[in-house]
């Protein structure tokens, strides 16, 4: 789920000052919204489920004999019964416990580049032209291969960056980065060269330190450790990316839901009997459309949440990440590089 | 829950010298407490949800025929069946510790500035103005940047600062500091401006450095690991405000809980039969409250806890914790700064 | 649960050498277990529980009708009924897990100060009195600091310290540290002046620096991120006093388990029916006093490690805690200060 | 789950981009897949399961006398009661979360040298061949130690190296170092001496120090921290490898599984009775087979993660690691080394 | 489950090459051993409980009047209904969970000395005896400060070394080291002077800094840092084998287990009724018995692992671990220090 980047901000303060106390209006507005939610995830599923459960139904009720409808008024005690038996709710308890986790975990992962460009801001200091560039550079090298990692894992990045000639048009690299760049050969992992703008920043740092900008061997292991941390954001991603969910947890979780309810197909027809064994027709499945929503709404939890790096309403919206940290890196680096305001001895008796 | 600030040392003192040894008499003084209780935050719903009850209560007792009477108790059984078949007990189990990790992980994320102010306070040594006027004004900024911060995140700090003059006028930010920071833009990032007190910070920490108040690049890299810790805390708690929940996963807990008691509505009704399948009335439904009071109330923990930052019994009190930053601040910094009592060779022999 | 702490490694000893192979005869001991046991913790609430159930068993025995005996036996059938349909293992399961978890990390949060003071004795070399002094007094304001913050979480520190005057007389603060302490105000935090001989250590490693005891600024950086990890101790511990578990939860597990015994009250009543609607009379209602002792006793867990600071037998023991740390103390930064047996060359050889 | 090496990047850029917005496609693809599928791990489970089943089956329905098949169908009814008893949802989840949690934990400790190779590309500078060759041995031994230590964990590296001459002959050792390496005895520690080139690259390291190459004795330390998280993602694997999940447990799963099915041999016969008392016949047990899917996969799950370190479809592709290591560590440490394209001051107006 | 530690590489090698594709038959064999099996575990409770069963079997058949048999039939249904009602599952689920989780928590604070002393080997450089003499000294006293905390909580190093005399016997102390060590006093701690041969390494670390053998208070810190991390390792067992788990958790879990199946002697006796209200014989309480190796089985798992240093076959080896320690101790700081193969700088061609 994602806030609008944009005047949300207004949005946003002006929305919680009409808060009452009570958060449970609000609440019951979240039940209605359709993006990204439950209507909108579950309703073709249902409505040819409907669709199935009525072709059955019209069946039985219209296509029948008397005495088969009692036959197969036995197969639906039969079958209704087994539907009490499948234990779904713990499966996808697990099953849904576990992806959450993961997909949390690879939100966690994502790198944002604000300590490493703060520490370079601190570290690499002065206003002349031939830092700033060297810290403008750096940061654009941050950005440049934040988009050459979550290319490969997102969807959303893809598009918007779908050859390496988008680079060079939107201006994260120059021609002559992009020849350098294409020189450069990489087979075996799929991932490519990613790393290779973080490895420019490390040469840079070096350069930096022998250049005598930097002033301490300490300041440039500072900094390469902050690198290196960003590094990993990306390195992590592509292994949740490599290493899934084992593929039998999945097919398990999921022809469990799907069989159950193709049980109910038939076990919840009505006329049925109530536990009192008297009949009772009910027109409309209602309760099973309540699991329905129940199971399947919870299955489809899962598997949104599997793939988090698509295009759904409930995926990360790399894009966004990528304008707010291309606004923030150079913020950091240049505009606001050495800014202070200026502090007066006389505030003390104030 | 929150312990209010003020006072409560020598109150919490001398609960704890009263209690007995058993914490048991305490425990039930708990479950009659109102403030941040289940009474108070269940008694609206389950009054809407009795008043439902008894009136189809009265129209089956009053409004109906003797065959009708008959006909309806068919779908009280059917109904009273289903409701034994929704197991809501797994699925608020799981999403409520979910919800509770989340919250205990946010609260684990509330940015205090003890860590680094006690380094500044070792680390830029001096009694002289000029010294002390820096160590002062960081600690303001530091809380500056947490009024910043949790302004978007925490309606309590938005509703004591709704805008950035409410910050000159209590004497956060002074009237240049102001200037200085409006002319400063961020477009992107809603969370706006936050950071820049940060930079202040980082700022003048380099400017010791080369003024030679810090003696060691060491202790530079030092302040700015623990000024980038201090900023961690707030980019965490956004990240958590901005990827929340899963709709669908609150959607179908919701629905769940309340499509159960939809069905009790019917299938609750008295009288009903027993399991031996005889006829019992009586009156109250004293087992479905039961069960309301259980699932409602752990299905509003999920509710109250997925937003800690409102103005609720349950919420975060940011505005004690500024308050008590405040103080601390100051105290770290200035009052206590090279605090310490003598120490006396000749106590050795004592 | 603890264990004794004088003479007991010779206990234990003898203990361990006396067991045979298997863990299971011990297993059984300590089911037998009195102190912090079961048994203890549930007697009361049983006993009451029995009262209540044998004096509906006298009424419906001896007061009734026959008539009104078989009007009871369907209400006794339906709650009966009922009881069944209470998944109190689940919620049990769940608070009673996270409470575990909360109990555990406070455990791990409890402040030693080995580490720090290993470091000191490391790095503040000497044995000329000057050197000792501060070594010692760095070792008693780690011990009086840990006294003033546990004493605002800890009952038993509470009683052993109950004013500051008490810290004067047992020795931890001479009378002038007192005066100075006393002038300190701090009006927010309730938990006040705990981290005021923390500060004072911070100083005094300061001056080491400045006096050149340290011999490099390194060596006082890793002596405050010692210092910095032992005050973090404590204020993880408030912050887990501070914000508790929210009371909605807690109530909900204590009235689900108290409403299920009600229910029990009547619907466990003898004689009673059997699944083959046999009429089956057993006196003694053993099988819900299983019950009683698994959901009572579960929820115990929970109720006792709730609040883990009382002076209750599961309870952590800080005054063993003070007096071992007190000992460790004066042990690594005077008595073991600089021992070390020496080397020979020749045993290379052997 | 792994993706092929080669080529799949442009695969899986196609692919991502004909995807339509919504996964449930692909979603069902995965259903249908092969290749570490259910279907894969199961059908032979299945098809014995069946013919027993059958077996028994023809047996009843043809080999008894009417009165036989009376007497049987009551075993039926029996068994069939008892299935219903056996909750193995609750411990095949906690059984299978305690896997994929230990899994994943394995996955996360294979060693990358990436970090390490990256530092001393940093550190030990120069494109002189002196420097060159030492960057690459220790490029060389890092991968050489990893084949040492996941020959004993990975059946697939194993099968790749088998013994130390396929070192020799892969060139991952030279003939010298082959009789230094030989002339080493490790007798207790089954996994022999896969650290020594980790103890080679350490001395290489030292003596870049000694020989000035690296300028600062920290830039020594930051080095060999770097190698010891390496050499940790080896000792950490071995641990995982040595300290197994319990037996016991796996046993209690495993049997309850099996013997719950032993159970439905019997219990779940046909024709058998429904719920309202019916005799029905269905020849094919479709609910069964369902639960068969269910548990014996969900099972299976478990099992295939236990040793993830096999030649199995659902097991760590090793070997592809080694690959994609042995290519990044020359392309960090000799061929991207010192690169970084050249700044231009005047792109600054850009 | 442990494996042996001498020869046992070229038997795994072996072992693993044997392997089919898939582990299935290496999983079957797993469900046959005895050693450390749930078989071992449990014969002698189900002997036990087989032979009460048999002893009320017998008396129920051969010893009651038909009347009686009538009536203890009732019972026997209404003991069987109970059963059904005792949710084990889940308690064993998540008590099972916590322990597993505290036992692998244990098992990673085991403490490794490889870390430090391949720092020690890095940073106290030379092969003169002096030097070499110190380094082996430190690599001694590491063990010797293992086999001293681990005594007071593995039972396998108690039974190697009861007494300090065992220490000088075995050579881990001389007799000086012996006297220094008798003349401390540790009164409260009951796990005494462990950590006393962690403070002489401490002590020679600093000696090595004044007499220049170590060139910078930096690579001090570093040496400092590791020992520390030794030491914490011990502590932190310390911790867990202080504050175990609430001794009423495991009264409630084996008191409901065992409750559960006192219930079953009764309730699951032969001849009984089916779901039909047929009477079925089957002399061999066949489901009772898989029931109890499931249950008892699970809670076996917890038990066992609840204290992992004794002498069982699911504890941790401690012997092995102190062999492995002390070979590798030896290697690391002596045997390899220093070693390197020749760099060629022609094999860059190649």
């Amino acid at each position: 789920s994602t806030r609008l980047p944009l005047d949300s901000y207004a949005v946003c303060a002006r929305d919680k000052r009409d808060m009452t106390i009570s958060y449970s209006d609000q609440f019951f507005k979240l039940l209605l919204r359709w993006k990204g939610s439950l209507w909108k995830t579950i309703w073709k599923d249902l409505a040819l489920y409907l669709l199935l459960y009525y072709t059955i139904n019209m069946v039985y009720r219209f296509g029948m004999t008397d005495e088969n409808q009692a036959k197969f008024l036995r197969y639906i005690v039969l079958f209704n019964g087994w539907t009490h038996e499948i234990p779904l709710t713990f499966l996808l308890g697990f099953y849904v416990a576990m992806i959450i986790r993961r997909w949390w975990e690879q939100c966690q992962w994502i790198s944002w580049p604000d300590q490493l460009l703060f520490n370079v801001s601190a570290l690499i200091r002065g206003n002349e032209p031939e830092t700033r560039i060297i810290r403008r550079t750096i940061a654009r090298y941050c950005i440049l291969s934040s988009v050459l990692a979550w290319r490969s894992v997102s969807l959303r990045v893809l598009m918007r960056y779908p050859t390496d000639e988008h680079l060079v048009t939107s201006g994260l690299m120059n021609q002559e980065e992009y020849e350098m760049f294409r020189q450069i050969e990489v087979k075996v992992d799929p991932h490519k060269k990613w790393f290779v703008p973080l490895n420019w920043i490390q040469t840079m740092l070096v350069r930096c330190l022998e250049q005598e900008r930097l002033t301490h061997s300490n300041e440039l292991r500072g900094l390469l450790d902050n690198l290196n941390h960003y590094r990993q954001g990306f390195f992590q991603l592509f292994l949740y990316d490599w290493i899934t969910i084992p593929l039998v947890y999945t097919q398990v979780a999921t022809i469990s839901v799907y069989g159950f309810f193709a049980f109910t197909l038939i076990g919840r027809q009505f006329p049925s009997v109530n536990d009192a064994k008297e009949s009772v027709d009910l027109y409309l499945p209602v309760f099973t459309i309540l699991q329905f929503l129940f199971y399947i709404g919870w299955l489809k939890v899962g598997e949104d949440l599997m793939f988090p790096f698509g295009a759904d309403d409930e995926d990360f919206e790399f894009n966004y990440i990528l304008d707010r940290n291309f606004e923030m890196a150079y913020l950091i680096v240049d505009d606001l590089h050495g800014q202070v305001p200026p502090c007066y001895v006389d505030s003390l008796n104030a």
